[in-house]
């Protein structure tokens, strides 16, 4: 059980911290003001030329592509990232990903933000040369964006046999229904393929045929947004944020047709390959979470020796100091937590960490919000408003208790895996 | 201990819940996606005609200012407003409040919401008659808009003697300096009038005048917002929402200059005001919670039947009736203290009432704030965007543990009456 | 909802506070130290003669059996009672049972302890003349006392339908059979009688008898403890905790054979009964905790203010001062919900109040647990200690979640009711 | 940051789990029951002959003194202890701590319990050749125990400069005075020796003495306790629990005379004694817990398989999955803090772990608190019987919250740690 990362791991964090410290930081205030007066004024959407800018600055300090995951990344680490040439395991990763989950900007400009990085990954491990010189490539070389389309509007997404859009194989075509929602990535403009997932044929089908499983009954295809028949119907607030340039979509498809050699993997292994693509996604989320936990708890310590009331720093009044030292705790324990997730999946892979991918999806996110909301407690008022990234942050932690995923389905899981240590079948 | 509402007062809550059910409710939906429209294209700070439509039903109905406070309200009850010709107690006015509080529009049509019926309170018990004819008139007749400034940006406002800003009698002026913000209601266009409360000297002057306690340090003026050197320099989001069209801003004022006839009471009398002010006005925030937290728990347990995951409703997967429960325990809880607390008032006043006063501002929001992020989690993703009114309600409440004094300010005023039970003197 | 006790109530309450600070308190120390002397050295089950003495008192002071239910009370309020010749309410009753809950021995000489007021209820309400005489009488005499035998040791007695015992009738006798355990006051020497429960025949005969629904299954019996089959097992700690003199005991009946005539209102009836006897039991139970927790209260805070440790009075030192906010916040929200739930069950009866008295047999027990904790921490080790009454206090507290139904059970009747408003069938 | 114990660590551990497994557990039961009938009947603070008969067995196992410190064991760990003859690191030792836990008798058997461990580790890093051969090696054979005596009744002892006892150097003795309680071990009659801590000189004397800081104004000192004038005045219960035959004493040193021979260190020593002595000692005891929670949890489990209920395991109802989720999660997380302390610990030792060890201290006993209550309610009254080792584990955790020091003043330890990294002095 070791957690330490390697010399070079290490080497690569202290160069993101000093990155982000040095160069992202001090453009990251003037970044979100601007921000906030083009949503006044224009088009939010558009992204500010100052991300060109980072992406080229981290390009050259080789963080770039940080997360291409050692076991699947190939001549392609070599190619478009992680300087010295090989991808990091995940405990490597890990304090990476922390060090840039304290920053707004950082993730995306080190091509290393959520939802390009897993189905990046999806398209190392399963796409074809050709899917991956049309895809891959430009999506490692920062060119384009792309986006996850799996939870639907009108279903308990929750339970993945509720999902009602289909791909359905008609000769060499690929016919793909539905309605998506929370398709993050899709308000970019340089966003251009979705990695698509819906039922391999009409439900009524699929009942009528024993011999194909239900995790056997889904499909992955990659569905280019410029097809005819994809529609953006909107895109998404969370607590009143629509996180431009990113954003997250409402997107309908309607008899949209793509080639057959569009699938991943094959038709029906849509579930193999969800599988795979969240462990990693879910540790990348975690430790930046635990990132962005750390800068609260740093500008809670600040505000509470600066700001005075009553005569004493805000530190020194009432339960203040309990609850620090209770966001030390469990912050500490938090990072430990994933960081043994990490190393599980490491040393034995995703069927290894099942239980422990789901306990940092559930003790995490909670930790996060505990943390960040005695943040925004400490700063008054301003906590809440954009005059701090609290607000923000917190609303980050608060959807990733849904996203990939609700608590309670990651309580299941841990649950089930705990019981039957007993015997329970499930 | 009777927390019975006198018939005229269950009447009137009938009466309330009817018109909302109605009148209100059927529009609101399309209100917001108006106003969610208005955001990306227009002006969001400029009032929807519906709203003056509605406020002319609310009126219509007797359903106007049923606020006024039945101890103070005197001829204006029967001029302005409640049905009946005199105000009503806060037990009374309770129910009211709660009925109003589940929805987005109720209170501002009924004349009844932050900061302005606080403020016509203080015209009430405080203003002059020339006062009372050029303010409190007009806002009882829904003509005009108000806003309340006391706290400050630079200062940690939980302390009121940090307070910085001035207002000094020069001659027959009063010369207004500082800034504010969290100055709520001076986003909307009708907004003519802010109550500003300032010391009464410069912080100098009076720390070399030992005759003036620190009770007796500040004054509240009114300022009309068209004064010259009244500045509105931004709005604030609160979690990203800004509220539109009451809003939350930060207001510099620079020597702006008023008669002095627009004191209030008399300089040095803030504090007093202060004091009366906020009792009542924490009982309708508070009973307002409660109706959104109502209004939280009907969506989840509808949402909790009507959705299927895993073969069974929401509701009776893993701990959510558990949940349904305590989230019900808690609503009646808090209904109670607050009913408890309102009791107090009417019975002795606000010196009456310190503790449960505090008790409420307190327990209210935590309570709501639990209930509502339950329904919010059970709705999935939808709970946290602007296709249900959670996410809204949410930040309502959060900004409640801070609005009107932060909760640990409120803890310390029911511990200190604690402990002066067995001798402590403070 | 007025919560106001009738003006004889009041006075019945301030009689009984003064009862128990001059007679009560100032032996109860002795007392205790006399109990655990008699644990070392003798039977610590034989009352200590100062128990008689206090009843003598109370009767004396008209504060006896104060309990009796308005309702049902009769004749036996002027015979055997309440000071006035009739019972209280529910309401009325709340505030006395609060002011004997912080003492230890108040219940027990004022005749107002569990099970023997639901006992005594029971055979008010269902007894026959010859089972009141025999039975009620000396009850109510404090002559004798009674245990109630329900749960048992080897199902899961929160489903009442897994209840293996049998109370079959035979002829002109009933055959009782089973194994009972947490039958409370079998410790006692005086103990005589005990209600038990049981199936009113075989399960596999009941199986087999469609015409008898699952709430018709069940008969109470009276069953004298010196009857031939009757074995008190054992004595069980709560929390390493006997509760002497009253204990709770493991108790064997094994072809115990008593008249039919001692069948309490008609085979098949136990599930009417128990529903009447554990409304009202489960006020007393909750506003006696509330007694509990404000005896706790008051310690922590004298505590805080004594004790000194970094300079300051412990009362001052990190969140205490928070912590004592939030129990007098509990504890005012916790007797408010009582108070409501007696008065749902004064005006309407049990139906009426199905999940009132179901919410605070949730939140008494867990407001109770939360108090009573922070104060042994405040008091440091003295606090597990039994130097002081704390650790007895949290024992009696936790064992609450379970008596009379676990909190899960109760959070189960408070969501079905819940959810049932929006169509739910159960 | 490795937390993987070393080959022969891990082969100890396993052993451990084997001898638990295979001759205490079984033997276990039997022993409880003894030892509550040798409550009722005979002197429980008699140790039972079979503890003698597993000291052996464990010796015999090479499972014996495995506590003791590589860095601090030398010639012991060969003579009287460890397999393999050297002592191990704490992360080493952590997880046979954690076999340990789960069981009762385990620790004391395989002499690893406290006192004694931090006793025999003071004497191995502080003794005197004379000291060590006359007590510790004694104490290494398991011919004796020990006793440790800070912690006094009438201050509050949080605060160790409330301390009040004195150990005055007079010529060549030394006279101590004072009354300590919560001194664990006094119970057991092999105890024959105390670790006293006390002023070096009255009050007065230490107050007019410029040149002694408070933190060289405390001496520890080895006092047997058949001296004359000790007096073990009574032993204490912990929430009715005595602990025997171990027990927790309040212990009264009236002008008790040794020689000076029998300070540890020197005068005024004691803090830096302390401070060595209870890092070791709170990795020891939260490993132990967390054996303790392991076993609740894998107890909850059995018990919600085995149980039915409403026609369903108990597991498999309400809330009860997400809570053995919730425990999973929580025993993960404070087992990598612990371990995280423990390695911290053995590579810069107690200063470079200073606040991980106030972490666990609070974190762990809090966790081990929630997933044994949860084990107890899920058993219904027999979780709070001594049926089930639950109530049991319960007591032991809560005391943890307030031995070798409060929750809050290691929650002031973290914080301090946290605000001076942003220049806080203290």
């Amino acid at each position: 059980m070791d957690f330490a990362p390697s010399p070079r791991a290490a080497d690569l964090t202290e160069r993101t911290r000093a990155f982000i410290r040095d160069v992202v930081e001090p453009v990251e205030g003037e970044y979100l003001r601007d921000l906030a007066e083009q949503r006044r004024t224009g088009d939010p959407w558009r992204p500010l030329p100052v991300i060109e800018e980072l992406k080229a600055e981290a390009r050259a300090r080789g963080l770039w592509n940080l997360w291409l995951p050692k076991e699947h990344a190939g001549e392609y680490a070599a190619r478009f990232g992680t300087d010295g040439g090989e991808g990091l395991t995940n405990v490597d990763y890990a304090p990476i990903a922390e060090a840039t989950g304290g920053s707004h900007l950082a993730p995306l400009v080190m091509n290393c933000n959520a939802p390009d990085t897993g189905n990046m990954e999806v398209l190392l491990r399963y796409g074809t040369d050709e899917q991956k010189a049309q895809w891959l490539e430009p999506l490692l070389a920062g060119e384009i964006r792309s986006a996850f389309t799996m939870t639907e509007p009108d279903v308990a997404s929750s339970d993945a046999t509720n999902m009602a859009a289909t791909a359905v194989v008609h000769g060499d075509e690929v016919v793909v229904n539905g309605r998506k929602w929370w398709s993050t990535g899709v308000g970019h403009p340089d966003c251009r393929i979705a990695v698509f997932m819906g039922l391999r044929d009409t439900p009524e089908n699929l009942e009528a045929d024993p011999g194909i499983d239900r995790h056997h009954r889904h499909t992955m295809v990659l569905v280019p947004l410029d097809s005819p028949g994809v529609k953006i119907e909107r895109l998404l607030p969370t607590m009143g944020m629509y996180d431009e340039p990113i954003g997250h979509g409402e997107v309908s498809f309607t008899d949209v047709r793509v080639p057959v050699g569009n699938i991943l993997s094959g038709p029906g292994e849509a579930f193999a390959i969800a599988q795979g693509r969240l462990g990693p996604g879910r540790i990348h989320h975690c430790m930046r979470l635990i990132g962005l936990a750390e800068m609260a708890l740093e500008r809670a310590c600040r505000r509470g020796l600066d700001r005075v009331a009553f005569g004493k720093p805000l530190a020194n009044l009432g339960g203040n100091r309990e609850r620090i030292a209770d966001a030390r705790i469990a912050i500490e324990q938090a990072r430990l937590l994933v960081l043994h997730a990490a190393w599980k999946l490491d040393v034995g892979g995703p069927l290894n960490a099942l239980s422990e991918v789901s306990q940092i999806k559930v003790a995490v996110p909670r930790m996060a919000l505990e943390v960040i909301d005695f943040a925004m407690q400490i700063h008054g008022g301003g906590g809440l408003s954009d005059d701090h990234p609290l607000a923000g942050a917190w609303t980050n932690a608060r959807a990733l208790r849904l996203a990939d995923g609700p608590d309670e389905v990651h309580q299941g899981v841990v649950a089930r895996l705990e019981l039957g240590k007993y015997g329970a079948k499930r």
